[in-house]
């Protein structure tokens, strides 16, 4: 047998790493869950036709396909062959595979509230946490599986939404001890009314994206960019002058007023960012017209999030209200607005400045030592009392050398041993060892559980 | 657009349905973890080769393949119409698909720790919830996407863990409120003295398969089955004594003992028992000689988990130990001891036997309505304060008539709505509403946080 390996991309994930992913994802479904937002969970694999074309055509190639089963049977070879021809000439054929592992969670979303929609109370709420795949090159950072983590609500344009949304940011990262996260926010109206007053509506995509890469690029070549894309002199500096404006939140909605001059788009988008600002006053919300998001679905408000300053690390979510989501599925005119969380990156911002609580990896709390035959059956009996009070607990499975017994507590952290030998058992006592300290103490058997319950 | 659909035996989990299975899984993972078990998480996809080969050539036909990426780039032509020649063949190509989805969990950790064995420590105690994909026929009750759920030991010998693995069972199944559940347990040592008596240890698997079908297809066709496999008439009268054996668990292995006349491996197969036996006296346990357990590499002791008598559903949990797991993959002598849950199967014994505690499926608490511009900035900041106190609770998000916030309210199953306009707020004052008797009353709008939190 070979030496086995784990497919490229991809992680096992110890008890260590567990706890810590569990610590952030559980801290975020509660949150959600205390907005009313109800949990969803799609199937890994969803038809190859319902993810097929909605993600570009890069995100077609990344799609995982599943291969289909029965070909081996010779009345499937035909079709097979057929199949085959055209996925090498880079189709998809139902012959060759129908399945495909999901690649986010929205279109999974759209597809199950246009194949519910009958059935939901709207406006509805979800946020989903689960696994999804892409065929992207691994690198560091990126992994062909890895955790989604959203909330949305379709069936409703009311700018609530987006204030709830942006204030389920701020208790989450107040909650993970992430309290100089900053939430930049803008609205892709901004973006349209720059594209109508300086080339067109035509322009909206490119000049999002130029913009885009801003931070990235340097406002040298996304001028560049912009000039190859035809806009002129006036234009390039209109769209200089709206990059350039800074200040407080209302200094930049008033800035922006003034260099729109009543533009209605903008109007709009800039009273749309007001009313959020209106219930997000304890948020570390700031306006940043910069912000565009490449995804071209956005339509309304857009949101991201910085980590702490010091951290060189991308954003840690983002999101915004798109429109229509759900047209792709033949159900129209359901708007929506959702957010996401980057959970691998969180994970590591926290890391790296060590904001993980102390005592999150702690397993097992007490290893009862294995003294032999005679107190076997006493040893087990007080065990079992432990473990049914939630504490977590492990008898060490054989009676060998203490020593040995100690090293295997000291190699998995427990930090407590608890020792009945023969003697300890007459006079209805045990020996409680603290592993850190290293005191022991002899305890009455009667109170162990008060005792180690009382230890922090 | 065509109307969107769920692959064949796959499924959306709703809210109401997730909270049932969380409070299963939740109940599941925190007795595992009070036992010292640590969780563990593996890729959904693994390599192919980890897992073509351990679970018979049916087992291989129903693993879900992932076709390799690229294949539409001229330069993996040939190698791909090579690897899907083999395809057709009914064997695997590496050019064609690389990865899989995994099958079952075992043999995921078989391969984790045998990566890993060098890091990890022995015993290694570890349990892992996650799903498996097959490509079965779906029907009832059986689905091409699950849940399983196991925990499992390897490095230790002691019959300890065999008991922990019972006591597992037992606070898991009284925990659910299902305290009728039957742990049913033998030894695969017994079967063994039983083939060896019979005919010989060629006779092993045979046997097992045949008193496997016991209760389903009767003794007088297992008999035929045995005949056919060369049994004579006195050694099926010596297998039919041993499937006879009744009583109280002491009274089984003593009459065992008897029957088996100290034949070494019946002796060693019983002693085993009575040491399992030793530390499980509260729990529901039963010595029952015809469990066979189907699965080649059982080797000692066997359990399986009947649900309370009247109902219709196979066994919700099973396992034993088994020699040699990892050896697959190049690392020896490493027993193991491992037991699974039958999620699905749980949820439909709750469910039938409606013993889901009441108020599992309870979402959003509080509906704050939308009384329109005047009220909204107050009503959104006792609206957080809730939240701040972990109440799930919205906000209509808008003013629309009453009636249909009301029945947004209904729809969710929402208990309590407030309300608080003008003339309330002038008070500092709001209406708490509980939904569910109609009664309605003023409450100060300081004190509405803990009049909502008194309520049950």
């Amino acid at each position: 047998m070979s030496k086995p390996s784990l497919p490229q991309g991809t992680r096992d994930f110890t008890a260590e790493i567990l706890r810590k992913r569990s610590y952030i994802l559980n801290t975020i479904r509660a949150v959600f869950e205390s907005y009313g937002y109800e949990p969803l969970e799609t199937p890994a694999m969803e038809q190859l036709d319902t993810l097929m074309g909605k993600y570009g055509e890069e995100g077609d190639r990344l799609i995982f396909k599943i291969l289909n089963n029965g070909l081996h049977e010779p009345a499937n070879h035909q079709k097979a062959a057929e199949g085959f021809q055209k996925v090498l000439a880079g189709k998809n054929s139902t012959q060759l595979t129908e399945r495909a592992l999901k690649y986010d969670l929205t279109i999974p979303f759209a597809r199950f509230v246009a194949m519910n929609h009958g059935k939901l109370t709207f406006p509805y709420k979800r946020y989903q946490i689960q696994p999804v795949w892409r065929a992207d090159r691994p690198q560091k950072g990126r992994y062909r599986e890895f955790t989604q983590c959203d909330a949305d609500v379709v069936g409703s344009n009311s700018l609530l939404n987006e204030a709830d949304l942006a204030n389920i940011y701020h208790a989450v990262f107040t909650k993970l001890n992430l309290p100089e996260y900053c939430l930049r926010i803008n609205s892709r109206k901004l973006l349209a009314a720059l594209a109508e007053t300086c080339g067109g509506s035509h322009l909206l995509t490119p000049i999002s994206i130029a913009i885009d890469k801003l931070d990235k690029i340097g406002w040298e070549k996304v001028q560049a960019e912009l000039m190859q894309r035809g806009l002129t002199e006036p234009q390039l500096s209109f769209v200089e002058q709206y990059l350039s404006i800074a200040g407080n939140n209302f200094d930049c909605i008033e800035k922006a007023r003034l260099l729109f001059k009543g533009h209605p788009t903008a109007t709009e988008g800039l009273t749309e960012l007001s009313a959020v600002l209106q219930h997000t006053s304890n948020c570390n919300i700031c306006i940043d017209f910069t912000l565009a998001r490449g995804l071209n679905y956005y339509t309304g408000v857009i949101f991201e999030v910085s980590p702490p300053p010091d951290v060189r690390i991308g954003s840690i979510g983002g999101g915004g209200r798109y429109d229509n989501l759900t047209a792709l599925f033949g159900v129209p005119d359901l708007t929506g607005v959702g957010i996401s969380f980057g959970v691998d990156r969180i994970y590591d911002v926290l890391e790296e400045l060590n904001r993980f609580p102390e005592g999150l990896s702690q397993g097992t709390r007490v290893l009862f030592m294995h003294m032999g035959p005679e107190t076997i059956q006493v040893v087990y009996q007080h065990l079992q009392e432990l473990r049914n009070r939630s504490i977590a607990c492990e008898i060490y499975p054989d009676a060998i050398k203490l020593d040995k017994q100690f090293k295997y507590a000291d190699k998995k952290k427990i930090p407590f041993a608890v020792l009945i030998g023969s003697q300890e058992m007459a006079q209805q006592q045990c020996v409680v060892k603290n592993l850190r300290t290293g005191e022991q103490q002899a305890i009455p058997l009667i109170s162990l559980a008060s005792f180690i319950d009382e230890q922090d």
